[in-house]
């Protein structure tokens, strides 16, 4: 038997309302009734394979080794894309072949990547052709979760869809970027590190062109800034954020996903 | 003791904001601290139980034999409506005798019914007139999972309120349905069922009138039909929907809940 | 090792969508893979310390002893306030020194109060300055609901911030109070005690005059008033509450959180 937590994430399209994710639930205690399952988020957009790729990846290492990862993100459900499961470094992930697992694992390497092509542990000889996630992607993540190995749920195969997140662009002058999430709060999430503006500002000071606002304040919390004033700070996976304490970065500054985000260092050092 | 799987399932119109669901899994694992809480859908409309029912009835065979499905959308909390908990074929429910059981169950008839009047099994001996959830479904819920017999809950009666669902009207020239559902992506699901569509089209082509819409195109996936075309499909319930790939078909075609679709069939076979 | 449930429930302001509250479960697994875990609430409005300390109030009489109540509504992360476990009556809470946890407990009085400022317990030697869920408050609630004692978590001090639930108003002629909450049906929860219109009333009827409405009926279940007209009811918390049965009284009578609530007394006893 492999290695299991006995702990199963969810990731999906599904919503709450519509029991969608409760029969993949019960599919998966039916399997394994000691299973943990754990809901990562079942609300991002529908068919939103980054930004569910996106929430998923800050997730993955604060689990046990041994986890499972079942992410349902498929616009392509019941036509040629494949059902995969896939392991890399303890972890375990399951869903179907669209990309999302290669921008979750960004620079890792997958151990193992099997196509679900063995009918024995789908939960229907016929799985029906507009929910895989119920027939096929969730008795797979049970019998990982219940220590089964990768290996008897199907044929290896090569390769699985590479995607990768686009990186920003950066010169002496400045760093363009972009927001890849806007939470709960209006927290602007760009996809610029720190590791990026460590190197790139070489200390010098900057302002960010970003919406409707030109934001020169950084801090290390969110309530050092004064209320209502814009804010840039590093978040807790390090990338720059842009936030307003006590209100809605994106409403207040109409800055919304995908909006170009513009570092320009000043000419001298401070 | 009776056979239970130790699960539990939740389906209520509470909302997941105001924390009743959290007093009553509270007062569950209180009672069954081993028992596996898996919620179905907090967010039916509220007083919904037709909506509820629909939900609860496809996730119900998904679940080990054994398992508890507490439903408690119940607009007549404290009157005289009897509070229930039934067994059907490995199955339990508890709620209150609203109809929503007899929905869920369709044409399987409960083996016991069983009227929740002993106070013993309640989490207090004064029940609050407007929180049976929390005071006595809860608790006989739990106490179920954790292997009482039903019968011990209190008096077998001999029947439960009784509720059916619309059924389509059909001849040879078509079906006239109705929408009994739209699910997060805007997907129409109708209460047309594949059986019925093949025994009254013969094979012929059919037109779906629904909404703004004539819909002639039939595919097995959504990734089949062209983005932004409206298409018809059995879903994984195989019952007839209307969807759009990728996006909304309710709002698209201005189709809502209850509203009527009329199939047509074509003169020839095709 | 201390008594524990086992249990964990869950409040915060950072709603389920952005998979905030997984990496925090992610971490409390880690530590302590039997935790059972129960979401209360994600979903007050942010930084709402008073509506959580509301909503975790009514639930945690409800769970068993030993449970841990993580509460993180933190709009200081990262600032000098400190990070606290306090146990109380058999329960243990986690989360910011904001007052919530005295809101939550009113009159009772706390047995230890620990700064959480042993870094060994953290689930890094360096917290993120914006997510001491994930670093700080998650581990903590682990330790303790995996049986480690809360003294061990860090210093124990004098005092927690203390905050107050505004009291109503009275005299032989009225109470006035205010909507302390208005939940998913649009029922508005007042603060105002059974207890107290026992006390101030003397058995005389009275009206109720709040919104745009003068509201006289008062009944014991929502299905006794008629469909449509507002009644005055004591809820399962035995605090008097304005509803519509089968809609919104915060709609219809323009009642909104923090609106106040006036009962005038009639002269005479009924």
């Amino acid at each position: 038997l492999a290695t299991t937590s006995g702990i199963i994430t969810i990731t999906t399209d599904f919503g709450t309302r519509d029991g969608y994710v409760a029969a993949m639930k019960g599919v998966m205690l039916d399997i394994c009734p000691d299973a943990g399952l754990v809901d990562v988020s079942n609300e991002v957009e529908p068919q939103d394979v980054m930004g569910s790729a996106f929430i998923l990846r800050k997730t993955v290492d604060y689990f046990p080794a041994g986890t499972v990862h079942l992410a349902v993100v498929d616009p392509g459900v019941g036509t040629e894309r494949r059902p995969l499961a896939v392991s890399c470094g303890g972890m375990y992930f399951v869903g179907p072949d669209n990309g999302l697992f290669s921008l979750v694992l960004a620079d890792r390497e997958p151990e193992r990547i099997v196509e679900l092509d063995n009918p024995e542990f789908w939960a229907t000889p016929r799985p029906s052709s507009t929910f895989h996630g119920r027939d096929v992607f969730a008795p797979a993540a049970a019998h990982l979760a219940a220590g089964r190995s990768i290996e008897s749920l199907g044929t290896t195969v090569d390769s699985m869809t590479s995607m990768h997140w686009a990186l920003p662009i950066s010169d002496e002058q400045g760093i363009q970027g972009w927001v890849v999430h806007v939470d709960r709060f209006g927290n602007c999430i760009t996809n610029i590190s720190r590791a990026l503006v460590d190197e790139r500002s070489d200390r010098r000071a900057f302002k960010c062109y970003a919406g409707n606002a030109i934001i020169k304040d950084f801090n290390t919390t969110y309530a050092e800034a004064e209320t209502g004033d814009a804010t840039l700070l590093f978040n807790s996976g390090d990338m720059l954020e842009i936030a307003i304490f006590r209100n809605s970065a994106s409403e207040l500054l109409d800055i919304r996903k995908g909006a170009a985000v513009n570092l320009v260092f000043a000419d001298d050092k401070s």
